[in-house]
């Protein structure tokens, strides 16, 4: 099932995404499945983030060929980061380069949106903590990252973490293709099958650490071939079974 | 005025603080200062961290005699780094010790508690954006930070972010003195005097990068003579005109 967050003039709602149809639903889909009957057809409501995180964790470095590309060993574990949710932003929101930096990267990612509270849960119990995944793009400033090395500032920025436009429960995460555009040309080709570490593995190592809460966002790295963007820019991630995540590029007013 | 956050029963309620006497407040004391007319005594009520952060804005390396200490240049700009919300805890909360690491340290801090949503303040605005100040501990596995390099997993470890106990509006934040206790032995003794980049300038920088929000943390950074905690010890963040912040270290169970 595919499910999202929308705007209707100022009444802002979850639903179940049917085709062109969205089932409003009475609460968040994590605390249960509730129509309330009425329906909406999507070209008539803004889409918005299909998540509102406490936290987004992101890994570096988790695609096998991007390691090789980069001449880097794989990491034994999984490298973590976060972002603040100040950067969140909804399909065709615009990501806004800042005037501090000159090299602002497009990454994209497959995002796992947390269902309930979790802490410490071993591999084989993780996808229990997953209501599903969507497409995600962990926007960088690559002159910052490597000024700063703490990648906080880089990829901190409000407007620096698209997502969406849907979370779908029914895809396999081990599997799926993730393609990353840009004005149209293809930039990003991947699977998920050449991760590191996948989603169950992730899931589990972050809240060996930190309690991962409903509606947190795990982004599991970007595959090979990250690259500039530009004001005017238009970037989409497309993952098979999610749907496309598009947004342009413009400079800070 | 001191402002707390407090539990008496299943009651959780913010209040204003004279000495032993709690005045409960209507509404968070960012919106507004509507007291109740309820009273309550300090020692009838469990203490809570005095802030709900949507984030923890952590700096680097921002006490002169600290950056000596470690034959570290001054740095040009803050270094920034986030602690997740899940972090946090009270005073009197135990800090739990996680078996991956060998080596966990205390960082007595100055905490900043924003006030409004701010973007982009100017450093002569930031006073405004600012509700009052309150005790930090950036508890750091500081072998992690070492092997991992980014700061996320060593500083983010549930329980590793001790506030409190109150929010006091009226020190000033230049030039206040900063001591930790390890077990009632002094071991850091400072003044914000020696902060290289100082609150004003801290939320300007930041608030260029990610929009600040209410309750949020700005951790200013610590200074010389971190250490290492143990199961058993205690350890104290005092800070003239606040309060003192006390935490009991235990081993995970």
């Amino acid at each position: 099932m595919k499910f999202g967050r929308f705007l209707f003039g100022e009444k802002v709602f979850w639903g179940r995404v049917e085709g062109d149809e969205i089932a409003v639903l009475k609460i968040p889909p994590q605390k249960g499945l509730i129509e309330s009957g009425e329906v909406f057809n999507i070209n008539e409501v803004k889409i918005l983030p299909p998540v509102v995180p406490t936290k987004i964790v992101g890994v570096g470095l988790n695609y096998r060929k991007h390691a090789e590309e980069m001449g880097k060993p794989l990491p034994a574990e999984p490298l973590i980061f976060l972002k603040p949710s100040t950067a969140v932003i909804g399909p065709e929101d615009n990501i806004i380069l800042p005037p501090v930096s000159e090299r602002v990267d497009y990454e994209g990612e497959l995002g796992v949106v947390i269902k309930k509270a979790c802490k410490n849960v071993a591999v084989e119990e993780a996808s229990e903590c997953i209501m599903g995944f969507t497409c995600f793009n962990d926007v960088t400033a690559r002159d910052l990252q490597a000024k700063d090395v703490q990648y906080t500032r880089a990829k901190g920025f409000d407007t620096f973490a698209p997502v969406g436009p849907f979370i779908e429960t029914d895809i396999n995460p081990d599997e799926v293709e993730i393609k990353t555009y840009l004005n149209g040309e293809i930039r990003q080709h991947s699977s998920t099958a050449d991760m590191i570490f996948n989603v169950y593995q992730l899931v589990s190592f972050i809240s060996g650490v930190m309690t991962l809460l409903p509606g947190d966002v795990i982004a599991t790295g970007t595959p090979p071939g990250v690259g500039k963007l530009s004001p005017g820019d238009r970037v989409s991630i497309e993952i098979d079974g999610i749907g496309t995540l598009s947004n342009y590029v413009v400079a800070v007013k």
